[in-house]
């Protein structure tokens, strides 16, 4: 691992929208100054959370540009530009870097399916040629759930073994804790990032990077003083009381259910706004979250 | 079923690619002419076996107008033109329709898994309503196996209570007849297609409006013998011979063995050029696919 990587907690940041669906710049870039100014190490901004693939490529590049100017610091950046099509990815890509991102988190093309090792291995290659940029660090996205094209150890081998720089790491959104600590013993200097909160202590412990997570948008705090404490005897407690709030918030679905926190904690309604095919929260889930959540003592530490 | 309905013989065509990947614009027009010449009633161009979800919007933007400044009828068109994100989905859209396309045929959005009928309908509807076009006319794409996201009949029964024009009907890629059955037997005068010849004549029979089939790109002729002579006694036989070459086709990855088949019957190997991450078939891949196919009697009507 060099001193450059990233390291720590990442937030999936969320997108805040405008009422007529249009993502909101400046609610954005206000909520991830308030998601570093909690304690967030970086922002996996434009993620499955940021609902990025139900954004246009030109509503992405806008919304990177509109962290840009808002002063975010592009090192904090890993932003999500893994697409269908690689010419898609690579104007993303390119993008984030020209913002001086860390990193990106990079789906595989994830509309065929079964594809096998050899046609991802193609795709990554293309990708990583056609950017064409010694600065590129690429962090693989493993998400069996939601896109159905999983990213095997023998892939990363081999394409760390062509692109021993460009490829960086990986967010492991399998809830698969064995899968991560399995890369972290594999594949030493590598980053692995667990998808979730819930593993954040475990995979530090194995040499991991850290997390990068959707809940974090709201656990945030929490998160980064485990982050500074993990190596303390207290670290285990802590982690007792993350994975107990991230429980209860994945008990609905995790987007609108995360919209729903931060309306009701920043008392902004609008934090609702969702584009379809996600849908808030019915009144019964929202009701049935809160209760969860309040039962494990949660508070959002400062209103967004 | 009003005579403006999309019925017969329609060809998932496949995309010709340049050295570089790129869309090879004139052998695109060219194959598609050829369908046409062939006996496709129709070309549902920009679909999964076009590689659509590989190519960049503007790219497939590009396809359509080629295909328009090529002198291919824009009535004779179904593009595919659903995509992850609701604009993108309209882009495509209007864009079919400045073509005087005849429909088009819309995958649901396709990355988040499980969202429900409610976010379903919520998409559909939010597309039906941007696009704000009279002469719309949705074909629904219901692929289960590959976009993971089914169209189940609640969903179209609600969509076409508020949208009866603009809902014609459906692509039922399931491979399941009984499905196909069904929806002609619920939804009297919506368009049910049967996702490949092999279910075309038992779809024709049940008051269905023919095939939309990838395995059409090579064997358009025999599917439209099928659709000329399905209520004459002959069409069991003929369908027999065409359901075993489809069964020879599918026996390998279906993109990358038509694009070889094609290759074959044409003499022309660029046609082997396929996106990441799809791949070409291996040697041994090939030969397995020309044994199956030759033994089934398969000859390639005209070269393309």
């Amino acid at each position: 691992m060099t001193d450059s990587s990233a390291r720590g907690v990442y937030v999936a940041a969320l997108t805040p929208m405008n009422d007529d669906l249009s993502p909101n710049h400046a609610a954005f870039a206000s909520h991830c100054r308030w998601l570093l100014a909690s304690g967030a190490d970086g922002l996996a901004v434009l993620g499955t959370t940021g609902e990025a693939n139900s954004f246009s490529v030109d509503e992405r590049l806008a919304l990177l540009d509109a962290l840009g100017e808002a002063g975010i610091p592009g090192r904090a950046l890993l932003p999500g530009t893994g697409t269908c099509a690689i010419p898609d990815t690579v104007t993303l890509t390119r993008k984030a870097l020209e913002l001086g991102a860390a990193g990106v988190v990079m789906l595989p093309p994830f509309y065929y399916k079964g594809v096998g090792d050899d046609g991802l291995f193609a795709a990554y290659s293309e990708v990583i040629e056609r950017v064409g940029d010694d600065r590129l660090r690429v962090y693989f996205y493993h998400f069996p759930a939601q896109s159905n094209v999983p990213i095997s150890h023998d892939l990363i081998e081999r394409l760390l073994k062509v692109y021993p720089t460009a490829i960086a790491g990986i967010k492991d959104s399998s809830g698969d804790l064995s899968n991560m600590l399995a890369m972290c013993e594999r594949f030493p200097g590598f980053g692995v990032f667990a998808g979730s909160e819930q593993f954040l202590l475990p995979v530090l412990r194995a040499g991991g990077a850290g997390c990068i997570s959707a809940t974090a948008n709201v656990t945030v705090a929490a998160c980064a003083e485990i982050y500074r404490q993990w190596q303390k005897e207290q670290a285990d407690r802590l982690q007792e009381g993350l994975t107990a709030q991230r429980l209860a918030i994945q008990s609905q679905a995790l987007v609108p259910a995360l919209k729903q926190i931060m309306a009701r904690h920043s008392g902004d309604q609008s934090w609702i706004k969702i584009r379809p095919p996600l849908m808030p929260l019915a009144a019964e889930q929202a009701k049935s979250l809160f209760d969860a959540l309040d039962a494990t003592g949660f508070s959002l530490a400062r209103a967004a």
